[in-house]
C-alpha cells in the first residue's frame, strides 16, 4: 500500500487529527461557578478595561488559526476550502506536536483578496497570531501584506516564507559542504509563484548576489511583457546581466538550482551544464523537477526534494512550529525579517558539524529539539529587533 | 473570596481553559508521510470529489465554533468581543467535558449584522454546526433566522433557545409538583429581549395559553409605539386581553413568574399579588429579579434562579453540548423545533419521579448523564422530522 492510499484509510479511521480538550475542572457546581458563570464575569471585565489582558486570562496567547481559500493546496491546484481540511488539520497536528501551539483550520470560502482580508481582521482578536496556508499567487502576497500593516500579531504566509527559510537553511549547509560562499554563487529558481518569489527575495537579503528566476515561459528578465506585477518586482531585482531564454539556458554554470514548479523539468545535460559541485534543490510535489538519482548519476553534488521519501528533505514543516512559539513567547508583534533570518541559522545549526554531510543538510522534520531550536532563535531574534511586546 | 475573584486568580493561572491537541502519530518520517504530505493528498482529492467526505476525513464531523460580537456577554452588556473570550472558551471547555464537542471561540470584531452573517457563511466549511452566544437583540434574530435558511448545518443560538429550552424543561417538572396543567396557567415574562421573546414563542409551541410579557416600559400590548419589531411580533401573539400598565400589574393572578431582566424589579408584594403555589424563575445575572429568600418569605412555592448559589438554576449549560451532541451525531442539516422540545423533555426527564421536589426540578448542569440523555432526545428527533443527513 503507498502512501496515499494508506493515508486515506487512517484519515478515515481518525476522523479528525486535532481535537479540543477542557483543561479545567467543571465537575461541581463551586467548579462551574470559577471557570463559568458567575465567576467568569470578573475575567471578562479585566479584559474589557485592558484588551492585552486577553493574552494572560485567555488562550489567546498561545492561537494560530491556519487559514485558507483552497485555492492552491499542495500541488493540488484550487481544490476548494473544504477539501483543503485534511492539509490544515495537519498543519495544527504538526503545530502542536512540535510548537506547542494550539492551532485550529479556518477554511474560507470566497476567492476575493478583500473579503479574506476582512475576515481574518474581524476574527483577529480571538487569536495570538495568523498562519496562511494555499493561498494562491497573486492574491496571497496582498492578503499577508494588508493583514500584516493592519494587525499588531504575527502573519506569515507559509508557503512564501516557510519555504523560504527553510531553502536557505538547507543552502547554508549545502553551501558548507561544497566550500563556496554565498556572494560568489550563481543561483537559478525555477517557479515564479508565492514560494519562488519569495525564496528569491529572501535569498537577496541573505546575501546572494547572482541569482535568475524563470517560469514556465522561460527566464524572467526586466521589461518581460508576460509579467505580473510580484514578477515585475522580482524582475528588476534579478537576473541584472538580462539574460533571456529558457531555463537550459538560465542553468548553464549555475552553482545552485531550486526548484518550486512543475515535475521533470529539468534534464540530466542541464545538471551537466551546471559548474562544479552543482547543489539541486527539486522541490516540485509530488512529483521533483529532476529525479534524485538521475540528479547524482549527472553530477550532482547535494541534492534535496520535498518529499520524505528522499535524503534531505526541504519541508517547511521544520519553520512554521517553532516560528510561532518563539514569536507567540514573545508577544511579538510582527514576523520580521530578522526573525525569518534567525530561523533559518537556527535550522542550519541544528546539524551538527561532525553529522553534516551530503545525504543529511537539513534536520528531520519530526526531530523535536530543531524545532525548539529554531523558536529560541526566532524569540531571540524578535526581542533584538525590538517587535516584543513583553516588558 | 468570592466567585469572581477567585475566578480572576485560576483564569491567570489556567492561561486558557480549553487547547488543542494532536490525535495522530507525528513522530516518524514514516508517519508524517501519512498524516501530512504526500499521503494527505489523498483525503483532500476524495473531500474534493464529494464535500461531505469532509464529515468523515476530517475533523468537522464534530466542531462548533462559539461565535460572538461581544455585545451582550452575561449581564454586562457590550465588553467587546476579546472580553467575551473567558465565557466563550467556558462554553467551549462545557461543550468538551459534556458533550464531547470539539468547539471553539471565534470573536467577531464587527456589530454590523450582514458582516457577521458573511463571516460565519465563509467559514461554515470548516465546521459541523455554528453556536452564536451573546450576540445583541434585534440583530441576534436576523443573523440566527438568515444563518439558518443559508447554511445546511445545525445553527443555534444559545442565549434565545437554549434558555427557552431549560426555562420550558423547569417548567414542565414545576407544574407536576403544582398539580397545574400548562394550558391553563398565566404566565408572565419580564424582558422582552432576546431569550424573553424566544422563552415566551417557545413556550407559545409548549401549549401556554395565556402568556405576558413586560419590559422596563410595562406590559407588552398589541398596538404599543415603543415596540421594536420583533417585540411587535410578540405583541400578536400574547397578552390576549390587551391588558396595559405595569409588570405590578401584569403578576396579579399569575401562576409563573418568568423573569431574563434586571436585579430586584420584583417585590414581596408582588408575589403575594400572584396565584396559589406561584412559581417564580428569577434569572437575572448576577442579581435575580428577588431574592430567592424573599420570594419564599412571600409565599413562593417553588423558586429556580440562574445561579449555581441557590437550589434550581435554570442553567442553558444543561442544554447546548446535548443538544449539539446529539445534531452532529445525526448529522442534522438545522435544529428545528421538534429537536428542541425534545431536549425539554429529555432534561426534564432525567430528574427521576422519587427525586423531584421543590428544590430539586432539573439535573445539576454537570451531571454528565443528563447530557447524554438530552443527546438521545434530541438525536431521535432529528430522525423522526427527517432533518439527519445519514443515510
Amino acid at each position: 500500500m503507498n502512501y496515499r492510499e494508506k493515508s486515506l484509510e487512517k484519515h478515515a479511521e481518525w476522523k479528525g487529527k486535532i481535537e479540543t480538550v477542557c483543561r479545567v475542572p467543571v465537575d461541581s457546581r463551586e467548579a462551574l461557578s470559577v471557570a463559568y458563570t458567575p465567576g467568569v464575569a470578573e475575567p471578562c471585565m479585566a479584559i474589557h478595561a485592558d484588551i492585552e489582558k486577553s493574552f494572560e486570562l485567555t488562550r489567546r496567547w498561545n492561537t494560530v488559526p491556519v487559514i485558507t481559500d483552497g485555492t492552491a493546496v499542495l500541488g493540488l491546484g484550487d481544490i476548494g476550502p473544504e477539501a483543503g481540511m485534511p492539509v490544515m488539520e495537519g498543519k495544527c497536528a504538526l503545530f502542536k506536536a512540535y510548537g506547542g501551539v494550539d492551532a485550529y483550520p479556518l477554511c474560507i470560502k470566497s476567492k476575493n483578496t478583500e473579503e479574506i482580508i476582512k475576515t481574518v481582521k474581524l476574527l483577529s482578536g480571538s487569536f495570538g497570531g495568523v498562519n496562511l496556508e494555499d493561498i494562491s499567487a497573486p492574491r496571497c502576497f496582498e492578503i499577508e501584506t494588508r493583514l500584516k500593516e493592519e494587525l499588531d500579531i504575527p502573519v506569515f504566509h507559509d508557503d512564501q516564507h516557510g519555504t523560504a527559510i527553510v531553502m536557505t537553511a538547507a543552502l547554508i549547509n549545502a553551501l558548507k559542504l561544497a566550500g563556496k560562499k554565498k556572494e560568489d554563487i550563481k543561483v537559478v529558481i525555477n517557479g515564479a509563484g508565492a514560494a519562488g518569489i519569495a525564496i528569491a527575495k529572501f535569498l537577496l537579503g541573505y546575501g546572494v548576489k547572482c541569482l535568475t528566476m524563470c517560469d514556465l515561459k522561460g527566464i524572467i528578465c526586466e521589461g518581460g511583457e508576460w509579467l505580473n506585477p510580484a514578477q515585475r518586482e522580482i524582475a528588476s531585482l534579478t537576473n541584472r546581466k538580462l539574460l533571456k531564454g529558457k531555463l537550459a539556458d538560465a542553468m548553464k554554470g549555475a552553482d545552485v538550482f531550486i526548484g518550486v514548479s512543475g515535475p521533470n523539468c529539468v534534464t540530466k545535460d542541464m545538471v551537466k551544464s551546471m559548474a562544479d559541485k552543482p547543489i539541486l534543490f527539486t522541490c516540485a510535489n509530488p512529483v521533483p523537477e529532476i529525479d534524485p538519482e538521475d540528479a547524482k548519476e549527472a553530477g550532482a553534488f547535494i541534492v534535496g526534494t520535498g518529499s520524505s521519501q528522499h535524503h534531505n528533505q526541504i519541508n517547511n514543516v521544520l519553520v512554521f512550529p517553532g516560528l510561532f512559539r518563539g514569536a507567540l513567547d514573545v508577544r511579538a508583534r510582527t514576523v520580521n525579517r530578522e526573525m525569518m533570518v534567525a530561523a533559518a541559522y537556527g535550522i542550519a545549526g541544528c546539524v551538527k558539524k561532525d553529522e553534516l554531510s551530503r545525504e543529511y543538510i537539513l534536520p528531520y522534520a519530526y526531530d523535536k529539539s530543531a524545532h525548539d531550536c529554531v523558536a529560541k532563535a526566532v524569540a531571540e531574534a524578535a526581542v533584538k529587533s525590538g517587535v516584543s511586546k513583553l516588558k
